[in-house]
């Protein structure tokens, strides 16, 4: 029901229980394409199971820890956006993912542009990560195309059944804004 | 940061941490105004007085019970409405204060029609109440205006610094939707 | 092993754990009679589901909420009364049932006299209030021979399984005492 | 508000918030007699002080520990028991004063009697434990009086602001009841 | 991990999450044996069943209220000793138990030694307590060993399946110390 | 009380409640050295401010979350190693700090390859990181003294009462131990 708008496309909602049918279809009709970098897939398997995982959500909210927001676009839900505050170090990290036939358009891109601006306005964050699989180079372009520097390679910082992913960590500070 | 639109003028803003100093300046320059009919606001000396209100406001909202947002109107904070769920009865119940120089103007009344109809749609409320105090006819000019139902009067309903207040009860059900 | 005595044959008992078959058994004897108008009776099905509630309601009674009470008639099982307080405003709301062979003996409107004076003598209340269901004559019938003022109507209060039933409200309030 | 009947002089009441300015009088005009042998007395300066105490003690009462009530003799507060369960081995531990005013009329072992067939036949316990200071020569001759057997002494058991007192140690099996 | 030495060949490890297996292997392999006196036994299935038993160990040590000790003895956990403090009183009280196979060797009359001098220098304890049940003939020599006094009996002082076991209460003070 | 030990000098004992003054002194006698690079350093200012501080450390083992120890050093307790677990990859991150006058004997130093191989051993863990002040060169010597890789800078990574220090990462994995 609450939402930041990012563009008259795009906006991105605040996930609340009224979205537990809605956000499990968009995992649920991409969970071959999402099971490659994300180890939590395979444990959702019905809207129910995100009633606690979206209480969850509010709760770091509530506690200023954070927010999830799902990405609207021309009306369907097509994506998630994480955010986690580290209050003492005024940092900021950002997850996402989209669907698979939503990729391509800068939906990501777009709204992290908007997003990244709130953190710096509005919660007064100083630094802002993301981090990538390696391997996933689709996910490495959204921070490159943002500006954000390549700081370094996070050695098997990932574990995904059965091996370790290297993580290419990508950070922004506010005084790289233009 | 996540917001309600309810025309280009108003919003509807879900209250967070980074409110605090606006909601406190809000009451703090109607305090004569809201005490009226408030009792809390003797108690919001601060704007630090307002981060446990609004983590507590927040984790409401984490537990369904209902929610809290700020009016934002042509760019400022004038005023707030609070939603309270009841699951078992399907019955949510709503309260709201505006400053005094924004009296007039119908802001609550315009955002409560949009609010109230995402209430039925959303959140699959039946019943919608609202209490007004006996003797704030201002107050009693919404739900009268949004064609909600006298039900009768809760006699001694609000205890006031030295005296208790006759609440009136409105209602409105969701098959009286037009 | 607690109890009020409200007169040689009446006496009410804080429930507690060693209530729980007792409890019990009168609703499994009631069930009929006590769904009419109780969402609640049939997720009671053995002694054991009586547990967690017991604790729920002597939780309630620690953090000073309310507290419910069975109603012994000549050693007898035969209702429950409980209250909840709103200490904001100094007002209690109580709700009851017998089962069905004990209607007729003034039991609940006896108990009720006994424990409204307790609410206003004790616990310093102002405002009593008891909801029946529009339907529910008989339960009308106890405020009204207590000499409560029907306030009005709650359109659409209560869900019972398929419907919802309206609601009258009455109360009582201390200046009223004879 | 809830009791349990002695005799008709003697009631026992559960300790509710209702009773935090009289059980505090009853404190403070037995400080020297009571601090005798209870650490706590100091503590209690005021009846604001008694509230956490009451809901530590609804607190147990709500989790099926144990619970404190205080002894009302002739309408006045005269003293106070306690007991806690120890339900893996079906034991109950009790302790208790009375007011230097009240001593020598046997009001104690008369509540306890009556209280024990409770413990034995409600509760269904096995055990009843009491531990008297060894220097408390009164406070002994209740467990005498009802029939307790002396165990043993537990050394040191109990520390009073300088030093330790040893502690004799009663007890009273279900099998023992006459 | 972390581990207080008693001399070359005995060691008390805290017990944390990485031993859920082995402490599991020893109870699985001295069912028949630790089960005479232990009630828990026949609860614990599996190295899984053991995982909230050690938080709650875990979670005492953080409280301050005991801690849980593995015995290892020449590389292999051979037994358990818990310790829980009443710090009103300066009291601790010591249970313990020891494979069958690793019986006669002295192990626990050693590890309470040191673990006793522990008690008096590091926790300021006053009185030490071991309960031994009065049939259990090999439990009570290790008191006796260590010096305890005999305080007395307790009745019927613990519940085992079907019937209740008296048992003998030990204490040493720490003024007795040589 | 219990500890890990490292060799003949060094031992690292888990910080429990008897160490708050000893970690306090250790604090205290090190302010200025400490509080360039540490920000907690100025809220300690008394042994009874390490008492939630050391509750704190010990709920995080509670909860398998990871561990904090202080380093004695031939009787003397001379600097702490905190260990935080994120079990979801099987990384951990390993802080420390040693007194002015311990510096330069390689006790850290010497302690991180025992407890290293632990984290391998006993806890499974699959990536070890550091993380050190760009312009804290002596703390860098640690890592690259044990065999880390130097993964990369993170900008602003930490900050210290008026301005963010660059941090540089610095890992150790499993498969790299000789």
């Amino acid at each position: 029901m609450f939402s930041f708008k990012v563009n008259e496309s795009i906006s991105l909602e605040l996930l609340q229980q009224h979205h537990s049918k809605e956000i499990f279809e968009l995992i649920d009709t991409n969970r071959d394409h999402l099971r490659q970098w994300l180890l939590w897939v395979d444990k959702r398997k019905s809207a129910d199971d995100m009633v606690p995982v979206i209480k969850y959500w509010l709760d770091n909210l509530a506690s200023n820890h954070g927010f999830d927001v799902a990405i609207r676009y021309n009306g369907k839900l097509v994506g998630m956006i994480g955010v986690q505050f580290e209050w003492g170090n005024r940092a900021a990290t950002i997850g996402y993912f989209i669907s698979k036939d939503s990729e391509g358009k800068g939906i990501i891109t777009t709204s992290l542009k908007s997003l990244i601006k709130e953190l710096f306005d509005r919660y007064s964050m100083y630094r802002i990560e993301i981090q990538c699989a390696a391997n996933n180079l689709k996910s490495q372009g959204i921070p490159e195309r943002l500006g954000f520097k390549k700081e370094g390679i996070k050695r098997a910082g990932q574990f995904l059944y059965d091996h370790y992913e290297d993580l290419i960590v990508y950070s922004f500070l506010r005084n790289e804004q233009s």
